[in-house]
């Protein structure tokens, strides 16, 4: 920390830092009642804002209908212990900037929840803060998408799914939208092109109107228009061609879930317990995010406990073998680690994730250590680090919710750490 | 069955019976999406009606918002099985009628979506029905009361809480409302004389208003008043003098959970989790309705799976020590299963449940066999037998709400098997 005056936070400009923000300092549902300037409340958006998204992160099936994403009855698949002193102290250089900063002021940096290090399958660091704990779900946002991602490659390395088929062949109800004619390969890797804004910063993108159709935000009388996820997903717009470059956009894997629920016949909550939540040998049930009619959020609805989001990214990093069983074909995998198409992907202007792609709903890093990983909004993460052995679950509350914010302090945080596991043995 | 005219049923007036009405058979929130007419939703009600209800109360947790009761990380108690095919054909006389019932027969009779009964803490007996599973959590309605009325009778056993104060030393809010003046003891034993009504056939009663304020039931934008529970709760005026007679309220334990929250400090999940479910060897989570200021529903909020729900009457029947461990001082079961007073009780006028009582939220039958229950609407109950030492756990979706209309095909089933497991031992 330093004294320089530039450095001193400036009330109403300067967000709240992570020490300032923890929702136990600031009280967010405590009391019986809470008193009204202490409520966290879905009706009024609040869960939304920061800071109080601080607490509702990781207290969603308190706001919000959820259905459960059941573990099954299996033992726990044990996570060995290896706990290191020495990660706190781990030095890097956050993107854009000249100074360097310590693996511990990283994890303030980033208004982390939680994070879990494994390496080897062994925890080596395991921290949480504010309203998380080792036994609390929390919202994974578009992590979610990945788990979905990772299904619908297992379904094609089956053969259960075409890649190569349009949308419209799995649900006809979209043969007149913007999507029914995108391959289902075009839509795990979003190189769809539809007229659909996914600017969190303005208050009319279609990533709000969607949310508004499916639930997760308030509606009030006034807005009108759809009223479910796949009544929104009906009216999207075709906007150019299909498959000529990645924009990230939610609603893919809203259709994806789709796709995947015709194909299955399998609501997604069976579907994630049965192909992944109930074999990785999970702590906790996880849950989704449900609309009006029942239909799960694909596209960012999923909460779980961090360890099992980390089992969860072992699994992956182990080929898929995992707790006794293969559970993903190496085939699925290996899709996935080979990446999309790096020009597709450069088009997007991601400036934190120079030579990245994005395949199969995970972002490929394409770095020398074949890292890829599971992002969501404010801070949610998994990173698999193939050449470092490591795994690494991040929950956190970010007041920015784009990670073009959170990355600077974050991925070289990740590599800096890999390369310190490879150097330093364990 | 009988081909006699009279039974069979008339469209229009006589509602479907347990087979037409299965919700598997009538396709409830099947598809993606489910078609309008197959839809079950919060905000138009229809969970609330019958047929629909005989999905939604498996499925509670996808239509509100609720919070966990965790399980803890100990052991399952294992309930060791005793299956016996001679119960289905235990005859009784149903209240009120000259023919006999079979057991199997008052199963559909009653809209029976899970039954398990307990013979010696082995289970003897197990059935699910409809939506209903052994991994799923069902609606437990005003069976929550006697969760919360064990735990206050606890409080009272270990001197932390004073039957004899008035609710407003607990809860100074209630100071000017009608059942801030009534004991602790009238609000557990439901002698307090306010003005609401609990009629669910009346659209205007107090108990609608009370999950309107709570967010159990959907509001519109002319419905104003109370937007919480507790809320509501103040609003309760006095009707008549405290401690008089007993009268049926759902709101006395909404009160008994602000007592609750404020005595311990803690939530009413953690202190149902910490209290009890953390001790039972649970199989699964339960979790709390919860309104729009996070307050759980005490009155009638809990989900569980069935099982859980035979482990918790197990415990009792037990004197409170079960799966290695005291959890509830036998003092405070000899309180509940002593009874209220049942001079008090009749003047409630409950023709099924002649010379009962009603104490710390318990229905005490004072019949030969010391039976007592949990009861909750549409057919939810918990039924401990203790000279039989037997322990039934029923989950229901009856379409009639109030057990005066179930009754008649169940507790004389009850008692039926009872006597049947004395006298055919096991």
């Amino acid at each position: 920390m330093s004294d320089n005056i530039a450095n001193i936070p400036i009330a109403a400009t300067e967000p709240l830092n992570a020490t300032e923000s923890d929702p136990n300092r600031l009280g967010w549902m405590r009391g019986s009642p809470p008193l009204p300037d202490k409520q966290v409340r879905f009706d009024d958006e609040g869960m939304y804002s920061f800071p109080k998204l601080r607490w509702a992160y990781s207290n969603i099936r308190r706001l919000v209908p959820t259905t459960n994403v059941a573990r099954g009855s299996g033992p726990v698949a044990v996570l060995p212990r290896a706990d290191r002193d020495d990660i706190d102290g781990v030095m890097f250089q956050p993107i854009g900037r000249s100074d360097t900063m310590s693996w511990a002021q990283s994890l303030a940096a980033n208004y982390t929840d939680g994070i879990v290090v494994l390496h080897r399958g062994r925890i080596v660091h395991e921290r949480y803060f504010g309203a998380l704990d080792a036994q609390r779900a929390h919202i994974a946002w578009s992590v979610t998408k990945s788990f979905f991602g990772t299904i619908a490659a297992t379904l094609i390395a089956e053969a259960r799914l075409d890649p190569g088929a349009p949308v419209s062949v799995y649900v006809p109800e979209l043969a007149g939208s913007g999507l029914g004619n995108a391959t289902l390969r075009q839509v795990l890797d979003m190189t769809t092109a539809i007229h659909y804004s996914e600017d969190y910063t303005d208050p009319e993108a279609g990533i709000w109107q969607h949310g508004r159709a499916g639930g997760i935000l308030p509606r009030t009388p006034a807005q009108i228009g759809p009223a479910s996820f796949y009544e929104f997903l009906a009216t999207l717009q075709q906007d150019g061609a299909h498959g000529q470059g990645f924009t990230y956009k939610t609603v893919n894997t809203d259709v994806l879930g789709w796709v995947l629920r015709r194909a299955t016949g399998q609501s997604l909550s069976e579907l994630l317990s049965q192909r992944l939540w109930s074999r990785l040998g999970a702590e906790h049930d996880g849950c989704l995010m449900v609309d009006p009619t029942g239909t799960e959020f694909a596209g960012g609805g999923f909460n779980c406990c961090l360890r099992d989001l980390a089992r969860f990214g072992e699994m992956l990093r182990n080929d898929g073998a995992w707790n006794g069983q293969g559970i993903v074909p190496k085939a699925a995998i290996d899709d996935i680690r080979g990446g999309g198409d790096p020009a597709h992907f450069a088009r997007a202007g991601y400036v934190t994730l120079p030579g990245a792609s994005y395949r199969d709903m995970w972002w490929v890093l394409h770095n020398e250590h074949g890292a890829y990983c599971a992002r969501g909004i404010h801070g949610q993460g998994v990173y698999i680090d193939p050449k470092a052995e490591m795994v690494i679950a991040r929950f956190a509350s970010h007041h920015i919710a784009g990670n073009m914010g959170i990355d600077p302090t974050t991925l070289p945080a990740y590599h800096a750490l890999a390369k310190f596991l490879i150097s330093s043995g364990s």
